[in-house]
């Protein structure tokens, strides 16, 4: 005889329904979550390398904080919700922008959290990339929304594919597109496609949702304009300082028109009230101490990141030969490779490279589709592996390889 | 002619339901907002002193963990959800639970935020204090609940009350209170009406949200057994540090069943993963580098505040002999003391000793009806004034009441 759940919990408290629809984690989730053995080489996340995090800036910034050479108590204090007036003020020269259209935030994640909770209705559609991010799904469980899946190519968001369902009817609250070093397909989109995605979201009336964490890690090639994300007010334009400060730190900010800015901090006003008043301060000790500490610090982590997407890319070449395409990155964290050999089945690889200690993201889970797509894609997360360790991943991706052929 | 707005901008973006129920400030939200005058002395929040926080301590835990002494870089990449294991064991010891019933949220009002979104279902009743700690209403339009106010007395929230509506057919999806030195109210709920609360909310089906930031700031009489609120499934237990190590750390805890703090690190994932890892690995320095150093520095921070608690009621008494019913509190920060001449009008009171540079909260925002309750109360926080600013304070109030009898 089976005994219900509900018999053995009578009086089980129940959850509302926001928190009932929130799902477990699962396919991009699972990689993160399965056990690691040791030696055993992932490459799953869009993570910074320990050593291009300034720990050292870090700590004689906290020091001058605390010695209150900088802000004395004030730091230990309540602060506003938007956040402190010099990092918003940092952050507004940087971004070419007044500072009342700057938040701070608790890293990128939590500006699209926001954005969906004030912006997004719920039930409503979202178009979002695809292959996309996969976790921006389950931001968008906030609200229930309905992801319309729009292609994604070389040059990121497929604008064109979006305006044909615009005019087929698709009536998005919002488009969701990370727009620089694409996660997971690498590309950028250019500005011309970037003013043209602002246009027809102020002529549609559609939120941009413009999350944009990698834009300072371009090591080759020119950045592209982004000004058109800054100034229109149908836009919300992520960054964090996660890629280049450190995940850890929890900080980012948001872009955007003074009322969504404000329409953000009431929400933010009844979540944790604002981000730590001492955290914000050591930042902007850091940041403005020397002005000039934020880029160089950039161009060291940038070249670091430049030698191994070239290594990976290199060696997946040289040791899976007409095997995979690959795309040397601009910038960013992640690479995008291609099965060229439709007999190799991708589960199959993923298993037999993972029993070989090479453990990578399966293209099939950044699929917004809900069908089975991309699963002739790998997506390589090389930002905190050196060199000699994604060399040797590569070997054990092509020994796994040899082995199903 | 008038121009309506739909006219001005006439593609504006719509915000979401939830995003335009969210109230402006108003009421206790005005006194904190008004200018601030040089020598205006404000008893207006429930902040600690500067001289009570241990920003010497937190240099040095701050260099330890900075100098790698202590975590090394894996302090500025990605934590868990639920927050740092030591952090959580540290807590837990302290509470008297299993460290699995530990959450560590960004303050205490986002733990309360978190419940509020994980447990209380769209539009449901909520019985809560009355007077009542006003910023908790605007967690809950979070929910859109709604209010139901059950009297609080010198001994807390009135169970007999809370348990007479429930005999009506009250059927509240929580019940909202502050413990420990309540919040206005000063009082504290005896141990026997937390075990009946509890037992109500298992027998009729409701959460306890019990709210506890200032449990730690006992400065006279016994501590209150508030292991009822740990131990049951149908209790969330609120605490944080803002009280004690500074509110601009952003950092608390919630104590709940294994299942409730599973469905509140669910909703938090959608928030911000997870808070600073940098912070909580200084915190857990601070905290386990000297075993006794916490307990010390409540000590020093108590004796400090029944100081101040006791300047301001033998000030008040001394001043205004016959005029207000004070009574001296047992810890927390706040006093409710009552005019008990009904002649004064509470709103001219206020404006004359605004006028004069003293600058309290007005007893009827603390009104959880609807109604106009508690306008002959007047709540002053004490914890951030020197005793001569507390006397000067009182003195003020003193000549505001005589300019208007």
């Amino acid at each position: 005889m089976t005994t219900s759940p509900e018999l053995l919990a009578p009086t089980a408290l129940p959850l509302t329904a926001l928190a009932r629809a929130l799902s477990e984690p699962k396919g991009f989730g699972d990689a993160s979550l399965r056990r690691r053995r040791p030696g055993d080489i992932e490459l799953l996340g869009g993570i910074p390398d320990d050593t291009a995090l300034p720990v050292d800036a870090l700590r004689e910034a906290a020091g001058r904080v605390l010695t209150g050479e900088r802000s004395g108590p004030a730091a230990f204090q309540y602060s506003q919700s938007a956040g402190l007036d010099g990092l918003r003020e940092w952050v507004a020269a940087r971004e070419g922008v007044d500072p009342a259209r700057v938040i701070i935030t608790n890293g990128g994640f939590h500006g699209l959290s926001l954005a969906v909770l004030a912006l997004v209705e719920r039930g409503a559609t979202v178009a979002v990339d695809n292959p996309i991010f996969p976790l921006f799904l389950r931001a968008l469980e906030l609200s229930d929304g309905r992801p319309l899946p729009i292609g994604v190519g070389t040059q990121g968001l497929d604008v064109d594919e979006l305006e044909h369902r615009l005019r087929g009817g698709a009536r998005p609250a919002a488009v969701y597109t990370v727009p620089d070093f694409h996660n997971p397909t690498q590309g950028t989109l250019p500005a011309d496609q970037r003013t043209r995605l602002v246009e027809l979201a102020e002529r549609h009336g559609f939120l941009v949702l413009a999350d944009n964490p990698y834009r300072e890690l371009r090591f080759r090639g020119t950045a592209v304009d982004s000004s058109a994300f800054s100034t229109s007010d149908h836009v919300v334009h992520v960054n964090t300082f996660s890629k280049t400060l450190g995940p850890g730190l929890r900080l980012g900010w948001v872009v955007a028109s003074p009322r969504i800015a404000s329409a953000l901090v009431k929400v933010r006003n009844r979540q944790d009230s604002h981000t730590s008043t001492l955290e914000q301060e050591v930042v902007i000790d850091l940041l403005t101490h020397d002005p000039t500490w934020f880029d160089a610090t950039l161009t060291r982590a940038n070249a670091l990141y430049r030698e191994r997407a070239d290594v990976l890319v290199d060696a997946l070449h040289e040791r899976l030969p007409g095997l995979v395409e690959a795309v040397r990155p601009e910038g960013g964290f992640f690479l995008w490779p291609r099965l060229t050999d439709s007999a190799i089945d991708p589960a199959a690889l993923y298993a037999a490279a993972a029993e070989r200690g090479a453990t990578y993201q399966q293209g099939e889970f950044f699929a917004s589709s809900g069908r089975r797509e991309f699963a002739d894609h790998l997506r390589l997360a090389y930002g905190n592996h050196t060199p000699e360790t994604l060399r040797t991943f590569v070997d054990r991706l092509g020994s796994a390889v040899e082995s199903l052929r």
